[in-house]
């Protein structure tokens, strides 16, 4: 008997005397006790913003990735006593690993993107500076900040790890502490892996708690830094949503719900080719993984009326083959649904869909099971099929959370994207071609319905990554039916737990907020030539104005036969003078560069080690013979790379003898911390 | 008499039997009849979503950039018409500025910022393109398209143009036709700016409708493809956001409420000087433009406890200066409330603001007018003094919407970020300070709570744009009291009438998405050189590989001579083999770009006119002597930029004698659009 506990205030909290009692979906044992012992709900939550809250935001957003990395690899290293626990939900070894390597791969992602896209500090930049004012002395910057409350993360029971893991990741990487409630039919893996979690000691406290059955009157409580972030069925968000003190507050309520998920075949995809097999394996894959209980699932296989019988007679074939039975038997490819109330659900969702359509697979009151009994939650892979999508309503709108899709005809592309649309809004829609602009003309028509697209076909189905999956990388969430949320998405996804603000003041104030310089911000002169210094003595603003050169004829013509580049803007007065860029003939623009570099440039070995690249170059002027250049160089941005040396960024321009800027760009450096 | 119309269905509608009597602020009169006569919602509905939608979405984003900015030249041209009606509201020349050219100055610089920052095409690019496959086939892109709906706007009675012109210049620009629904009090003016608008014929019919007086069952009507967006008071927009309908289709529900705005004297602003000078002037500024009838305006002025005597007097001073009175009558610097039911709760909110506070200036009794009598609705500019912030509530919850602000006192500089962030959210929060250590501190602590962060001091003062007006580049809205939305910000704006989606799918699908080539999409090869091809002629993929070229040790020598750079790692061998990136001595990476250039350019002339630029360079292996490169180039996107020639981006690779790839970046040209 397992007795998943309730973390709070950093005790844990032992089932009491109202727990619920949670029955294994393969024969109906008694697996669990959950929930019942009171909770102090109102300390949680003010442990959650009073320690750990304050300790996440001292860190910065390399600190919490590096931290979100190291927990990954805790979690993977001891990943096999979460698989241990998995068939208790019913799920087999494959389910399992979309659950826990999928939820311990995408902290690892989301670790990397907040390496390599935040910065190493407590603002995040949130595009470029904005020019208020002609002498520039007052400019905008939009920033985002960590909020300052606490991320309730409401979690569905088909994906106890990932489920939890997903919304972690982004939650504490942008400085937020969170409190997990879990669906109480699986909590008990969640509770697993989130005691390793908590063993690990690798967070701070405050950071997480978690609260294994009802949450009181949490949502109560919760006030304008605070987020709830739902996933599960459209009514219980709706219900949710409408919290009064949710609404009085303004706070964020991010829902992610089950939707009525569409999967098209291109009118140019033929049958036995390498496409169509695509879309028959992925269309049985969405019914029987985790035995359709995915919020991703596809519930409908829109075809072209002419393939009809040919998809529906291949998808026969293969849901045929499918094992069904006791999750940890051998062979077995599904296993049951999450409990003996979930199949009644999908029987009863059964009964209104079959006024609409006729059923091709799977036969509600009987299932061949492999290793199991008929007491456990079991169903078929069922396939209907409905002849007049249309005319018909439930196929649109009914969705039943198990192992079942229908199958429907469309007429033209048009058809086949208005029918994708009838969902209402869905988490994922995909489409099976090998022609590009059948993709455009359906992402057209059907992308604002959808929260993703998945396009897949010849040429990417060795590595397309699967309708129902959704990536750390890319957004997940979906309009409408699908609950109007958005999360993951990289970088994206930690944006819905910080704010953004627009920041408006002199370019020093706002340097001073973001770490970065901008032109009009103070520049310093240090003690030596800046590339002289090490990557933690260099200043921010740092500057060097280099000696001037003078760029002649002789040199342009000396570049032009070294380098090849003849075009006649540098090699012949009358052309150059007919371009309408030039007033005659000019300087390379990679002249330029290179003069500058020898400008600046300090040849001995110190501490910048390689210039690595560049970003945002503009020639904003011409050069022409005889003028001549200066450059300018400041010290922009300082991000740690590793445990050796940093990236510098200069903001770099050249001037002509009139002190005309003629060109302007970011210079990438790596400097190392010693010298 | 006026009689403002509504425009339903492209016919304008009188106001009818049920119209609602307006009566003008300065002396009571009658000035006009509203609303009363029934719309046909569904049919006002169904014209936006069936006919404005998709004439709309079958231009570009660059199209209805054009369009805008044609519309703003239209109304500027007539908005003298505008200022004739402006003092009817109550509003002063002055204050119609920040309306009538305000709002055209917002349509100007949304227009600028879509030609500038959005694609000539259908479908916005939102970032890269996330690797998801190892070997390429199969990558993500974010994108954004138009919702398919209709955006309702209902706007406040305080800015009937801009509340107008900055929710609709965003809303078309994103490709999405708006129903304007403006406060019945102002809605005359709204209507003629309206007017101007359809009369102008620049948009497509089913763009822009317009309802004077009730939506009727509009909300109930809307859908998840659909967008309210909601300026005004937090009570109204709780009623409204708790609309059943809305929940139930996750409608976009964008809030933008009055909040309890504060700003903060920095610790280091001295009595006299520039900084704290810029802070009376802004306050009293705050208090008595449009009689304080401004969301974004102070209402809590929150200083040093040593500086309170100081700001107290400077502050009566400069209130006791302003001339109350007509807005047409000369010298009148602060006109009446819009009407007697905003004086009424104004002084009922004064009452209970008396509780916790002291008056300094204004009497709620008696108000000195110029050129109008006392049945207008004017009030004096009023002050109060809270001694003790900390156990007051009212001054932080309770909004007087006039020309009434209250100062505290606070002791440190996080009592002072306390006191800021009582208000629960607020659209802008302002701080005067010369310290940008300061302003970065009060950053940290504040952010999350305000929309905006608006830092004023010595250096800014000559230009800083006002701690009350929202600029149509920084985003606009706050969190918790404050409604919880935002809108403007640029293209951040836009994309609040847009969905985002997340496409996977192989290059090839992606690149006819978005316009765009990326590695691994197909590359095509021109009958020509690429450069001597027009814009037009020139397809996206198109590629060009040049010869190979070798490196040799006498190009670098001669190169670190020619152009100065002789960074050690060119000339020094057992220097260079020290450095952790190199193997010994290795070319320049200027070297490199210009050896590039040299084997693609097309020396004679031709459409390709300039260089212009280039991004994203990386440096991605050493080159050493001895080495050979070889260079791919490929269109990757194109963008008209003018009447005669448009920028061609060009993706451009450099591999060595391996074929490994030794640098990266994109190129970028001006191309005419003839030969």
């Amino acid at each position: 008997m397992l007795r998943p506990a309730s973390y709070a205030e950093g005790r844990w909290i032992e089932p009491g005397s109202g727990a619920r009692a949670v029955h294994g979906p393969v024969d109906g044992a008694l697996i669990a006790q959950a929930g019942g012992a009171p909770l102090d709900v109102a300390g949680m939550l003010d442990w959650a913003r009073s320690t750990g809250g304050p300790a996440l935001r001292s860190m910065t957003f390399h600190d919490r990735a590096r931290m979100i990395k190291a927990l990954a690899v805790h979690l993977g290293e001891r990943k096999e006593k979460l698989y241990e626990i998995n068939p208790l939900t019913g799920a087999t070894r494959r389910d399992g690993a979309i659950d826990i390597d999928g939820g311990i791969g995408t902290m690892m992602v989301i670790a990397g993107k907040g390496r390599r896209e935040m910065p190493d500090g407590h603002v995040y930049v949130d595009g470029d500076v904005e020019q208020l004012s002609r002498g520039g002395t007052f400019v905008g910057q939009h920033i985002a900040v960590p909020l300052q409350g606490v991320a309730i993360h409401i979690n569905a029971f088909n994906f106890p790890v990932w489920g939890m893991l997903e919304k972690l990741a982004p939650t504490l990487l942008a400085g937020m502490p969170a409190i997990v409630k879990p669906a109480t039919q699986t909590c008990y893996l969640t509770e697993a892996c989130f005691r390793m979690i908590i063993e690990s000691g690798i967070l701070p406290p405050g950071s997480v708690q978690l609260v294994i059955g009802g949450v009181g009157d949490m949502l109560d409580r919760l006030g304008p830094q605070d987020v709830v972030s739902f996933t599960g069925s459209a009514d219980t968000a709706l219900h949710l949503r409408g919290t009064p003190n949710l609404m009085r507050h303004s706070v964020r309520f991010h829902a992610e719900q089950d939707s009525l998920n569409a999967t098209v075949l291109g009118p140019d995809v033929k049958s036995g080719s390498v496409a169509f097999d695509a879309f028959i394996a992925e269309a049985a894959n969405e019914i029987t993984t985790k035995a359709g209980q995915k919020c991703t699932a596809i519930r409908r296989i829109i075809v072209p009326d002419a393939a009809l019988a040919d998809v529906a007679e291949a998808l026969q074939a293969r849901l045929a083959k499918t094992v069904v039975g006791d999750p940890v038997a051998e062979g077995v490819r599904m296993g049951p649904l999450a409990s003996a109330a979930q199949k009644a659900d999908v029987l009863e969702k059964l009964r209104a869909l079959a006024e609409e359509t006729t059923r091709l697979t799977g036969d509600p009151e009987t299932v061949t099971l492999s290793g199991a009994g008929p007491e456990g939650a079991f169903l078929s892979p069922t396939l209907l099929r409905c002849a007049d999508p249309d005319a018909a309503r439930a196929v649109h709108e009914l969705e039943a959370f198990g192992p079942v899709s229908t199958l429907m005809p469309y007429r033209d592309l048009d058809h086949a994207a208005a029918l994708a649309n009838r969902g209402g809004g869905s988490l994922v829609a995909s489409l099976v071609t090998d022609d590009p602009q059948v993709a455009r003309r359906v992402t057209l028509a059907t992308a604002a319905w959808h929260g993703r697209l998945y396009v897949n076909g010849a040429s990417s189905a060795g590595e397309a990554t699967g309708h129902g999956a959704p990536l750390p990388h890319m957004v997940h969430g979906g309009p409408g039916r699908a609950g109007g949320g958005e999360e993951l998405g990289g970088v994206r996804g930690v944006l819905h737990y910080m704010h953004r603000t627009a920041i408006q003041g002199s370019p020093d104030v706002i340097a001073a907020i973001t770490g970065q310089w901008h032109p009009g911000a103070t520049e310093t002169t240090g003690p030596v030539h800046p590339f002289q210094r090490t990557f933690d003595e260099i200043e921010i603003g740092e500057t060097l104005h280099t000696e001037t050169r003078e760029v002649g004829l002789e040199d342009i013509e000396h570049f032009a036969r070294f380098t090849g580049d003849t075009f006649y803007a540098h090699m012949d007065e009358d052309a150059a003078r007919a371009n309408p860029f030039f007033p005659g003939r000019v300087a390379h623009g990679y002249l330029l560069l290179s003069f500058a570099a020898g400008l600046f440039v300090q040849p001995d070995p110190g501490p910048v080690l390689a210039n690595t690249g560049l970003n945002g170059l503009s020639f904003q002027k011409p050069v022409s013979p005889g003028d001549s250049i200066g450059v300018r160089l400041t010290c922009k941005r300082k991000t740690r790379r590793t445990d050796a040396y940093g990236e510098v960024a200069w903001h770099v321009t050249l001037r002509n003898q009139d002190q005309e800027q003629v060109a302007e760009y970011e210079l990438l450096t790596m400097v190392s911390y010693s010298r």
